[in-house]
């Protein structure tokens, strides 16, 4: 991870793909704020939403109350998909938002949440913070005029919902499904016909009946949002998103303001709720399949063939981005060359070990 | 040193497990302060090392430089396993230390580390921040006059290292073997004699011989320890630490002292510190392994049968200890309750994903 020497002039390079150009910092040290935070995410979602509150807080708290960022759900002051917009325009300083929102600007931006048969919640934040993901992603975003940070991963997610069972590679044809980002295109390919919602449009969709399947999270969000009372049969896992980060965006001008003591807040902060947000969900996601289970949810593995499908598709969509898109095509390199080479030593300890434990506890069941 | 300016009185309480408790603070927003952290761990030990320094780094830069916390190696000025003694006397304000260290005091400080078949590395985090395990350890650091943090997890770590092949239960007996806090108890079930050695000394008792066996924690720092040069075959997984967390120890009367800024970019430092760690080990263990298999290292997983009797004597010394001590009992069934609930959960999502994309990966390099 790269330090900022802010202060003095011309070092605000040492910020991977920033311009190193000279900027204006604030006079004081510790100068009094208000800022703006748009998030893509509603109240109702507390983990999504709560993990902006909970960077927040520690911003503020570890300020003294001088730098006070107030966040506002998605729709209130910016369109849910429209938060890196805005924090580019500077009409708000910050955004809280998911890069694969905006995979129609730049498929790049899909990297800093989730591609198919990606990264999983720790590969992410290691290629983020340990290996070449931060400086790729704020290359990415440099075009957007933004600074990002993780923000919150939610862990692997689930297959989504759906009205009839999926039994082979035909069932997928033809189905309408809310799905975001990449996986639309993948889907496409075998027929699906991918539609992106924000949140709060998701249920009414399907309530209309011009929604037939639905991917949101996980257990516990799924639930929130009710999808269980119009669609029988739940899938995993969740293939397109693996592990899927959410990200804080500052915009550029205003970042470079800053003094260091606040832009170092600002890292530790947002480390701290990427964090928590999925230990959240970890803590909440088990016991909401429970109660999904209980009220007659069906939990269902994807067959093996629709996941190969799946899989095959997704390459051919991966080349035929590259194809098109030079930087795509580097970022897909790094990205699925990090997997590769991370895979195999999370199966021997990690694996083997909660593979075991995972056993005994259903020996012991019975 | 200029922490003596008690001039108003007001509550700490807000701060996540700390005591509600009118304390003094000082009359400044931000003083003044030089503390020293003792480690448990060696310079040369970057990932552990290392966590401790980059909480220090947060710390430092979040209050423009004014809490300025000086880390020392273990044994430069306290002995690296009495750095929770140290503390409780406020010899030091902080240490960076393992509970499992001082199992011998107490049982129950190992849940602060890792016990055996106990939470892998996400589980532990939703244990401590969003269930029952910070309260608890709170509780039974309270004993010590410390304000624990968790600070760092290195993840499921390696069965560690062998001279000879473990093929049965039977060759347990005897054997010779560095492991720390709870695993020893349930393996000397088995026959092994276990010795507790920090770091440093592993090393030259196994080159005296008298040591047959080493588990440390995983490629990474076992390649630096030199222990593929004495023992050939690399066991796995760690049954007896499937996510072993590292800890900040604070004294709680200076913890009770500090304004609540200081303490809230301590919590969030020490989030954004237990994440990194992860992140760390994960980038780093794979390269290292590699270079171990190519140098003649021989991987190896327990046996089924071997699995199965450590988790049977594990049982046995769960049983032994709750039979002893109230207070381990009521902790145990807290955390394993919570190990029950959770796991299931995992198999789903994560470990389905993981299991694909592993499997896809192998038959691609075919």
């Amino acid at each position: 991870m790269q330090r900022r020497s802010f202060l003095k002039k011309a070092s605000v390079g040492a910020v991977a793909g920033s311009a190193a150009v000279a900027a204006p910092v604030f006079a004081q040290d510790t100068p009094t704020l208000n800022w703006r935070l748009a998030s893509s995410f509603t109240r109702g979602l507390d983990t999504l939403w709560g993990t902006g509150e909970l960077f927040s807080r520690y911003v503020r708290e570890g300020t003294n109350g001088k730098f006070n960022i107030r966040n506002f759900p998605g729709g209130e002051i910016v369109p849910p998909l429209q938060v890196l917009d805005a924090v580019q325009k500077n009409t708000v300083e910050m955004g809280n938002s998911s890069g694969y929102y905006y995979h129609g600007k730049d498929p790049s931006l899909s990297f800093d949440t989730a591609v198919p048969f990606g990264l999983n919640v720790r590969q992410m934040n290691a290629w983020m913070w340990e290996a070449d993901g931060m400086k790729l992603m704020r290359e990415v975003y440099g075009d957007y005029n933004i600074i990002n940070f993780p923000l919150g991963n939610t862990g692997t997610q689930m297959g989504g919902w759906y009205r009839k069972e999926i039994k082979s590679v035909d069932d997928l044809k033809g189905l309408k499904m809310r799905t975001a980002g990449f996986a639309g295109e993948v889907l496409s390919l075998l027929g699906v016909v991918p539609q992106q919602l924000p949140a709060g449009d998701i249920y009414p969709a399907l309530e209309k009946g011009t929604l037939d399947a639905v991917e949101f999270v996980g257990p516990y969000d799924d639930e929130k949002l009710g999808f269980a009372k119009v669609a029988k049969f739940y899938y995993y896992p969740g293939w397109w998103e693996g592990g899927a980060q959410t990200s804080l965006y500052i915009n550029k001008g205003e970042w470079e303001k800053l003094p260091k003591s606040y832009q170092s807040i600002i890292e530790a902060a947002s480390r701290a709720a990427t964090v928590t947000m999925t230990a959240r969900y970890d803590n909440l996601n088990s016991t909401a399949l429970r109660r999904l289970l209980s009220q007659g949810t069906q939990l269902r593995p994807f067959p093996r063939a629709v996941m190969d499908a799946c899989w095959d598709a997704t390459q051919k969509v991966y080349e035929q981005t590259s194809a098109k898109n030079e930087r795509f095509k580097r970022i897909l390199a790094n990205y699925m060359g990090y997997r590769d080479e991370l895979v195999p030593w999370f199966r021997i300890a990690e694996a083997s070990y909660d593979q075991y434990v995972g056993a005994a506890l259903s020996r012991a069941k019975k």
